[in-house]
């Protein structure tokens, strides 16, 4: 532990609760606009168009794209389907931007700021550095940076998030843990030589996930949230 | 005013005192390995050797190298020059690592930190991930984020290493103002569309300060110090 000089966190999942963030912004613009929308059928189909959107950036058949544009080219077509109609360019945006204002867990705030004080707290996230940035900024994240995809390059798991990530940090990825609420992201940060922390997030899928609810190895850490995973790296 | 989104700063003289900073950790040197270097001329030698060993990043001449490597280079040539001999490799990464310790100006980190509450707030330097990261944790300088260099691949004043870092913002070149103490980093973010904030740092190169003495135009603003400049951005 005591060469650990580095945390790189994934976001989506493991510091905010995005299903719920959404939801509730669902639930306003149904009562401000008198639809019937489902907003948690809405919010996991655009979650389940995620990985493919990004899929075509990670394999060359189209060039680097932020994900605030992946999004939106799924929020389009998300919004044919469910046929939500005449909205404003600008209602478009800001529907898009609740990527931006995800609401973090109960202990991710807290533990942040006790883990800043002894290490560097960073994002290794598919989320692009604004959509990080203005996450925080609503959100109270203490980043000292913001790193993975856009930064790099490259989208999780690709290699290059990873390591690009590291090396910015002027570390070896032996100094580095990388801090996820999912079992896959490890597996591909600790082929590359991080350490590994599991933070399990329930009910990031909401009441019927069937996936992550816990660690599925002995990972370098296995936490039931920040605080703990603060309490155990003596932070 | 009310179109401003995020400042970007120049780090190196406009944040933090790079030359009182080395010299104060010379004097230590001395006195611990009883030597006898001027470490000002150490200092003005080792910055002189900035500009052009970026250049040759800049012009292509070599590929992509971030500033430690640079800052490391540069110090061995000066090592031998003063005939600084027998150190261990952890003594001179130390010094070489100075750069990460820099003291700030005495407004610098109050001046963020009222301009935070309003703005985004991000570094725009030559300075890599690591060396503008360790320096913040040093000198508690609180950026949302760490952008120019290394993360556009860009070396100022080209041209990519302010645009990029405005689009990872997601933001307009007219949304956000470039802070420097040198009116050449202010020219360059002009005629890139930028506005621009000049804040005078008249002892940055000792008592023989000939250049950046007082702003060269009229910039959109120009500051006594941060707190002058956090003032007038109405933070």
């Amino acid at each position: 532990m005591q060469n650990i000089r580095a945390l790189l966190f994934d976001v989506f999942g493991t510091v905010v609760d995005w299903r719920s963030s959404i939801i509730d912004e669902g639930a306003e613009i149904n009562r401000c606009k008198n639809l019937n929308v489902n907003w948690a059928d809405f919010v996991d189909e655009w979650r389940g168009l995620y990985q493919p959107s990004m899929e075509a950036v990670r394999t060359g058949k189209r060039p680097w794209t932020i994900l605030d544009v992946l999004h939106r080219e799924s929020l389009d077509q998300l919004m044919q389907k469910y046929q939500i109609i005449g909205w404003t360019e600008a209602e478009i945006v800001h529907l898009n931007n609740a990527w931006h204002r995800l609401t973090p867990w109960p202990d991710s705030s807290e533990g942040l700021y006790r883990l800043k004080k002894k290490y560097t707290i960073g994002t290794c996230s598919n989320g692009n550095v604004a959509l990080i940035v203005d996450m925080a900024k609503h959100s109270d994240l203490p980043w000292d940076m913001v790193l993975g995809a856009e930064v790099t390059g490259h989208y999780k798991k690709q290699p290059e998030a990873y390591l690009t990530s590291v090396e910015m940090l002027g570390l070896t990825p032996e100094q580095v843990v990388m801090v996820a609420a999912h079992n896959d992201d490890l597996y591909a940060a600790e082929a590359l030589g991080l350490k590994t922390a599991f933070v399990a997030r329930a009910t990031e899928y909401g009441p019927h996930q069937k996936k992550d609810l816990v660690a599925e190895k002995e990972w370098n850490y296995v936490a039931s949230d920040f605080l703990d995973l603060a309490a155990q790296l003596n932070a």
